[in-house]
């Protein structure tokens, strides 16, 4: 079984590069297990190094796996170029995503005799295929976001304001034990939840209102992400329609997902129920992302791509309806991709939950 | 006065350039009120273009000053191209810090005539610079942080864990209105005070600990920053030794803080007291950063700057002792730097507590 750290040494082969040069922290993280803020990791054939500051320094050697621990002052690129980590005339591998244009000027004036070449989406592929391990962590990042939303639902009442909701959120996280929150929950009463993106205003709750709740922690480095539409008071007959379609849509999405299909297409199961309602406009987004060490990663679930979703990729399900002006509906689960089928991470009901 | 569009003007006419591309969604804000999370601006002589997405059309019409507001779909450099809102032979100028090199292939894929131009620090001595209005917001913020600070005097004692606290340091934070959290609250007990950038810990606080506590929220856009060093229960006599060297070296370093000081020299002032009392190397760190839209922003009062801090910028003067596996303490504030003196926009008290 090649190790992470192989994988890269691969990917450097394929390219006929010398090294590579890993700045972007989650796949820092991901390839040797450092989780401290400052840091980044050169990959070559026979060796590794991580290179962080004093700071990190016990940490990094509790925590790094399968590479050489450097933690000099805060300038971890002048200590490589002393330390000689890069051989002049060789081609290292940048993350195109993950060095700005100051970054690349830095580096060109350390290190004048390399041949830097950035390359995009160096490691999406291999960061999205997810070992069981990774499987479980964001099982029980998603088990302690449902947790929170089994509490919500003895809590919300008119009267309560979308930022106190959005407050008992991340408390409950932190509480549960939730490093931090994977992302600002969403809060979204009545004419709110229209709005895909809102933000928890001081619009209060009121009775016959849909609440769109949109909400995930971080456990043990990974995301939770989870998504409901609850009533509180009767919404009345078009909420309730709107909310069996996106519920129907969403079916037909976990259907459809499976290891090997196109973006577009398991992205159209969903769209294809919606449009056939009456809905196609109102829905403006698309149905999902991936989702691991950061909240939102490659692959996209949209109806712009056409990738293949790969095998043990994790990514979300969430079709939406928002009627502006009037409310919105949005159910979106966390699933596990394999031959033939998904594995979903999410167990929180769906049925139409009127508090 | 001349609005900030107009003062971004000025920069590209030093440099001789026909415009600015603004990439960093704080630098935006600053510029033309908008606070969307996607969104660029382009900024030329008798015109500006903010492009943001079809999600944020309203908000973006209702907020941005000074500037004509397109919001198509997701692609908004494809859109700028569309339009023609780039000449062909014109020098741009970027921001260095805020476009990665995916970014530039990008930018030169669209626009092969226009002579991309990255600049380093492009507008941080704009930012830096206050104007009383932001000013207000920080105090707003700092405000809050403070009321926060002094609930939990009544709430800290023996028994609770770090992560307790800083899940009550969140929660309160976002019940009196906070938009968000400035940035991870730090809780650190006993010897976990002796790192600087700890993370809470599910450890308890124990009778005759030294705790740090540094944390801020975000109000209207802008982030505070206080820390403030406790004991539960009587910490002893080096403890209290300690404490005081390191408020006696933020007392000299706001009496130092002013315009036009060099950021080693008032680094100094504070170093020199820690240095004289025999503690000089565990105070391993700057004494203080820049703050405003961002919690860490331009000019760093560091040891390694030799550059003058402008009148008018907000920094924090946050001086500390670490002591290896005993304890830490650390005292901060934030000032505005005037001609000749500086105005300290903290109240906390800094006497040391001892719960």
């Amino acid at each position: 079984m090649p190790t992470r750290l192989d994988r890269i040494r691969a990917l450097c082969a394929r390219q006929e590069a010398g090294a590579a040069l890993i700045t972007s922290l989650p796949d820092v993280r991901w390839a040797c297990g450092f989780t401290g803020s400052n840091g980044v990791l050169i990959v070559r054939p026979g060796a590794a190094h991580l290179i962080t500051d004093g700071r990190y320094r016990v940490q990094a050697e509790r925590e790094v796996r399968d590479a050489a621990v450097h933690a000099p002052g805060y300038d971890l690129l002048g200590y490589a170029a002393e330390a000689g980590l890069f051989e002049a005339g060789e081609k290292v591998l940048l993350q195109a995503e993950h060095v700005t244009l100051a970054g690349q000027a830095r580096l060109r004036a350390l290190f004048p005799d390399v041949a830097w070449h950035p390359v995009e989406q160096l490691l999406v592929r291999l960061v999205a295929e997810k070992a069981p391990e990774e499987v479980a962590c964001i099982r029980r990042a998603q088990r302690l976001t449902e947790a929170v939303f089994s509490e919500l639902l003895d809590l919300l009442r008119p009267g309560m304001t979308e930022r106190e909701v959005a407050a008992e959120i991340v408390y409950r996280h932190l509480r549960h034990g939730a490093e931090r929150m994977a992302f600002e929950p969403i809060v979204a009463a009545g004419p709110n939840g229209a709005l895909p993106h809102a933000r928890p205003t001081h619009r209060k709750i009121e009775t016959g209102d849909l609440v769109v709740l949109d909400f995930g922690g971080v456990v043990d480095g990974y995301a939770s992400d989870l998504t409901r539409t609850v009533a509180v008071g009767e919404p009345g007959e078009e909420a309730r329609r709107v909310y069996d379609v996106v519920r129907a849509a969403q079916r037909q999405a976990l259907a459809a997902a499976r290891a090997g299909i196109i973006a577009r297409e398991l992205d159209a199961a969903a769209r294809d129920v919606i449009a056939a309602a009456g809905y196609a406009e109102y829905f403006p987004h698309s149905l999902g992302h991936g989702i691991g060490l950061q909240t939102h990663e490659w692959p996209a679930v949209s109806f712009r791509s056409e990738e293949a979703l790969p095998a043990g990729a994790a990514v979300t399900i969430e079709p939406g309806i928002y009627l502006p002006g009037r409310f919105g509906v949005r159910i979106e689960d966390i699933v596990v991709l394999h031959d033939g089928g998904c594995e979903n991470l999410t167990t929180a009901p769906k049925e139409l939950i009127v508090l």
